[in-house]
């Protein structure tokens, strides 16, 4: 990974599933991601917040947003200030989507707090149709940004190929992004 | 209300409760609303249905995409093609809001159906402070329109106060909305 | 129908879906059902209440507690305090059953209201091979009944087959319910 | 704990939270559980089934029934096959009660797996006066146990005193479940 961020100069995010790994992920990785089956496991979130990297907190799939602030308060109580909320989509009751994403949750978090919020549409809906929309969405409801999933041959991914956008698609979602990044600039 | 709609000059829309107001609500409204309390009173929907009217369906409370659009079919079937599906939330976990805003059924409908879709920030979220921002993601995911709750005391409202936008608000919503309709328009 | 209670002595319960039907159905059934999609459409239970006759209510799809009580208080306000409540399941996020049967709701009613209980655990989960543990259950926890669907041929019925009993399981669950009742009056 | 386990003559059982004090419980409990917000902490489940001790696996707060047993095949796959699942309550709607329990779930685990499941309707409800008759509930539908919280001064508890009992209501809750559990036993 760290020769594949050399060749094309973009910084790695990487996903800590426990304490063993984390020197290593922390060596390499330039931000560390708390996955939503760790959004509760304060003592692993306080360790991450320990290595001093920024942080991806994900919503856990059922934490209200007093809970996922609280999550987040762990890593700042460690003296991290670098944290950055992701919101990617809670359970819900309809089966058609795998999780219901909660774009109401951006403007709440912006109001309720000064940390940085993300949307990940792709593992929220499970559908790559819906992924362009959705993110557009996200960023005009204040998002700071967006993760989605990206192969090349969606068929043939080991996992998550359903939801995941073509090349092509990504190239289409930035460019409407920088677009509708400047409206939003604009009407402030 | 028909005076009303004569002085301001718009189409006025009420919901129909009960087939025993039907006649009267049909003599005078111009779009009939089934509320999402009725969201699977087929009884009652297919008698609107049949005064050949628009109606304005919102989603039940827990209703699931698929059983939204067979309350649809109710619609279509009594030979009136004028429906409106309008996402208002659904039940979720977290009572910070009195709904989870389900943002992504808007692309979702607009790929499995060729009907109009709406959304109600105001009814899902209560809370006025969240209402623009996500009316606007409404719109960038391809709603065809929004209802918001305007009150101009909103603190004096006999009911669903905390929800409202005051009239200077709506007016910025509005302002904003056909701003980001060209873009939308523009990046097709 | 009326010729069938000639024949064997059972009251007969109707669901009520429409005022319409109303009139034909007060006549012939001994106790009129409101069914979970018209839980909250509050003109029906209003007419229905205006019947005179005992009132199975069954809760709505997504009703807390509280709007189910106040559902109930729609039909003691019309003078009706034949109401039974009926726990039936409300929405949840695991498609193994189709919905999650509320046990707990029966001791809340009880202490709550002075209304009788009844569990519906067939619709809640609708896999008959759960409903005679869970109907137990329910008894135990102070349920004051069961409904449960039967058939003859499951595979053959038109509509649930997958959530009924054959009729020697219902005997099973009967000579069952009688023992635990004795306990549970013994027990106090 | 270790010198009152040697007083009292009671087994002990303790939350594992991270990986850093595994060893120091590992030493002193007799059973180690994991607890809801670890309930796919797979890491973390992979290391406390080495210890080789009897493990309570709680459900997540909304697993699915698949998610759970799947978490429980992580402690199976490490060679030891003390698991005990714990049903706890899951994530719903109304917050009259903390959770919504799941009593289904037993009879369904005891259809899908040969793995003993208990109940914890303290935590899934958080109100004391309903945790006795759901716990005779669960024991009926075929639990093979019940945790319940005990104080014997609940409004001074640091914490979940809202849901804990007297000790004299945990006898007459003793006494209940010796008297049903005979009667399980000769229905079969």
């Amino acid at each position: 990974m760290a020769l594949a961020r050399e060749e094309v100069g973009l910084p790695i995010v990487t996903e800590v599933t426990d304490e063993e790994s984390l020197p290593l992920v922390a060596k390499y990785a330039d931000v560390l991601q708390i996955g939503t089956r760790n959004a509760q496991n304060f003592n692993l979130i306080k360790k991450v917040a320990r290595v001093g990297k920024p942080i991806i907190l994900k919503r856990g799939m059922s934490s209200t947003i007093e809970e996922w602030l609280m999550a987040a308060e762990y890593v700042l109580l460690e003296g991290n200030e670098q944290v950055i909320l992701c919101e990617r989509g809670v359970r819900g009751f309809d089966s058609y989507t795998r999780n219901i994403l909660d774009i109401t949750a951006v403007p709440i978090i912006k109001h309720l707090s000064h940390l940085p919020i993300i949307v990940d549409p792709s593992h929220a809906i499970g559908k790559w149709r819906y992924v362009i929309k959705t993110s557009l969405a996200a960023i005009v409801a204040g998002a700071d940004g967006v993760i989605v999933e990206v192969h090349n041959k969606p068929k043939e991914a080991l996992c998550d190929g359903a939801q995941s956008l073509l090349p092509e698609k990504l190239e289409v979602l930035i460019k409407n992004i920088k677009e509708i990044e400047g409206y939003v600039r604009n009407c402030g």
